[in-house]
Order: structure tokens, then sequence, then C-alpha cells
């Protein structure tokens, strides 16, 4: 249920890294989460080729056993794809037609983790650029109160994160009330890098670090706008399309 | 010791809570203490008011009982002073006659935490915006590796001690690597915010408390740009002039 009533606009704030998540109340609000290079850009992707559902494990172990009931297995561990997984974290991974009606069983470095951390709130949903449009259109219609949650890179900031923070915030700026720093903080950073979003994040640290890899088109790829219009969000369990 | 050579520059990192600093390797770096509102910069003003020595200490009642051995107490909690203490927080308290020569016990709500936090540092030093230019000066010639660390207001992110590491890595970007993504995005946010430094920190959360409290002038006052040209530097448990 909507914890705002007409006198009281509902409030946006954002967690700028896992390890500040203790420092917030996540009950009766709605949680973005955000990793954008490249869990919650790519299970929007695998949303589009036809999968019906993600299943998050914190583990690569429990993913395996999930494919001897019928899930694909994904698992992501510092950038890369583990060995025997059908799918890694790269969103081309999931542009594929052989999901169609699939099940996806997924673990990624820093984005399942958050997914399993935001237990408390009331709703928890994916965010990326790639359904950015679709994701501002859900949060002014429930108009609960948000947090938009960064994945980060192992607990640390990263701009990737905080940009997509900062794009969510100044489109529902209007319909919510801003008082964090760290969300002021995003709206300037993303006004700063929103006319080249992929050449800033290029200079990113965790983007340098996918330079080294090759994977600097996952980069442009990430960065589109709003090309899927949808928001999976957890149902017991599993992520599902709303 | 510098910990750098010729071939390698040294890095600069931020740790932009003190939530944060558990993921950081403090040893062999200076650590620059940041606490803008206002613990380092009121420091700043005491040592120019003739103070000899400022001695962090965690609670109140240890800076009380300094006072009986010559001390001035000085105490701050939620941004106000602490009844029976002649020095709170503020700049203004510090800009005093009577501190010449005097020794002050001092407590506050972030910045003297942050500074027993980093014990492990080779070299902990204070830095504000009313004595940047002394610390850029200092970290350019010890060459030794620079953590930026954000006192915060509980825990959480703020925008005006990471104006200040934005401003500091900005002035060090030529003689240090800067890799990590909370000093580039702090000296974006530095770049956005530098030509009304004050104007922009009022937009935070923290300095709408402060204007509730009246103490909106403090803020005009600890952005001053340079006006003393010295580094407090901890020297066992006290802080002094380097």
């Amino acid at each position: 249920m909507p914890t705002s009533n007409s006198t009281t606009p509902p409030s946006f704030e954002t967690i700028l890294s896992p390890a500040l998540l203790p420092l917030y109340n996540l009950q009766g609000k709605t949680v973005v989460i955000i990793d954008i290079l490249r869990a919650t850009s790519s299970i929007c992707v695998g949303f589009h080729s036809g999968v019906t559902l993600f299943h998050p494990v914190a583990h690569p172990e429990q993913a395996t056993a999930l494919e001897n009931e019928g899930f694909i297995g994904a698992a992501e561990r510092n950038g890369q794809k583990l060995n025997g997984f059908m799918l890694g974290n790269s969103p081309f991974d999931y542009l594929s037609n052989n999901l169609q009606d699939k099940k996806v069983a997924i673990t990624t470095t820093n984005g399942t983790r958050c997914l399993h951390l935001s237990y408390e709130a009331d709703e928890i949903i994916i965010g990326s650029f790639l359904n950015l449009n679709a994701v501002v259109n859900h949060c002014k219609n429930t108009k609960r109160d948000v947090i938009a949650f960064c994945a980060g890179w192992k607990d640390k900031f990263n701009l990737e994160d905080t940009l997509f923070a900062g794009a969510l915030a100044k489109r529902l700026s209007s319909d919510f009330v801003i008082e964090c720093d760290s969300t002021l903080a995003a709206i300037d950073l993303y006004n700063t890098a929103k006319d080249d979003l992929a050449g800033y994040i290029k200079k990113a640290s965790h983007a340098q670090r996918f330079e080294r890899l090759g994977l600097e088109h996952d980069i442009d790829f990430c960065m589109q706008n709003s090309i899927y219009d949808f928001v999976p969000k957890m149902v017991g369990d599993n992520l599902v399309l709303s």
C-alpha cells in the first residue's frame, strides 16, 4: 500500500553502496535495485528475450543445482562468466532466441546480493537505463517512498549506478521530496554526464577494468535509454514482470 | 617515509563515509580528515587563535575530566554545543583571544571519531577549505599515497566533505594517480559547485538543518579558501601544527 497521502509527497533517497544499507529503513518503501554494469541491465534484456522469471541465488553451486530442475544457470564473478554456465552477466548473453519461456537462476558479484539484502522493503524492482521510463512511471503511480539502491562494486561507490539514481531522481523530482545529499549529488553527476553517458562511464575505474576485458560494447548497450517498457519485480523469491 | 618512487606516482583515493572505511587500507598513507561543517574547519581556526594542541576524545565526560588538567573542553553533538562547555563546534567559538597557548580537549559528532578510526595510517592531517593550499602543498611534498576521508553525517554521505575531497583531488591530479570512482565523482561535484560553494552547500540537507539552527554564517565562514597556511597533524594522541 502507498505510505503517503495527498499532503505529504513521498520521499526519494539514494543508497550509494550496500555498506551503507544499515543506515536506511526500507520498510514500507519501493527499493530500486541498480547494477548498471551489468546485472540489472542484463535482467531487463533477459525478460525482453522471453525469460519468464529470474531466481537470484547467492552461490554458483545453487545455480548449478537448479539447472537440474529446468533452470538455465547464469553466473558471474569479477566481471567474467564462470565456466560451465550458459549465461554470464553481459547483456549480449541475454539477446538470444533460446531464452523464450525459460527460467534463469542467476548469481552475480554485486547485483543479486542487493536483491537479498532488500528483503525488508515493501517492493523490490529492477532499474536500468534500458527501462528508465517504465521505472519512472511505476514510481509515480505507486506513490510509495523510493530508495534507489546502488549495487556498487564490492561495496565501493561506483559512478554508473549513481548516474542512474540521479537520472531517476531528476525525473521524479516534481513528485517526490528529495532531501538526502546522496541524491542531490547523484542528480548533479547525472547532469554533468547526461550528454555522453557512455563516454563518462568509460572514465570510471569499473569501466577501465571493462575495457581491459574487451567488454566496452556492453557499456554502450547498457546506456541506451528506455528501450524496454516493463519493470521486473520481486514476487516471492523470483523476479517477474509486474 | 614516502611509499612511492619516481616511476610510480602516489595514488589518491576518497572514502565517502566512515562506514566505507573497512574497504580501504590506510597503511603507509596520509589520511586527510575532512569534516567541513564544522570540526576540521574549527580546529584550523583554533590553531590560528593560538591553541597549541587539540586532544580528540570520544566522549564529553573525557573532555570534562581533562578540564581539571588545564584543558579547555569542547563538545558538540547533533550540531549544538553541549551545556557546560566553553567551546562547541562553531568556527566563531574559536575566534577568541582567550585561546592563546591553550590546550583543547574536543569531541564532536563525526569529525573526532574519524581521527581515532584512522590510527593505522602513516600520517593523519586535518583538511578544510580554510587551509586547502597548505594541504595541497603538504601532499605534493610528502609524495605519500593520500586518502581523503570524509566524516559525513552519522555515517551518511554528505556534500560539503565530498566537495573538499574534490577540490583537493583536482589540485593534486597532475601529481597523483586517480582511479577511484569516489574521487572522480568528487572532482565533478566540485567543478559543479566551485563558483558558489556556500550557495551549493546550503542546498544540502546538513546545511538545511544548519539554517534551522540559525548557523548559516558558519557555512560562509567555512567556505573561505586558504586563509590559513598550516596543516594540523596527529602526533601521538594530539593534533599539533606540523
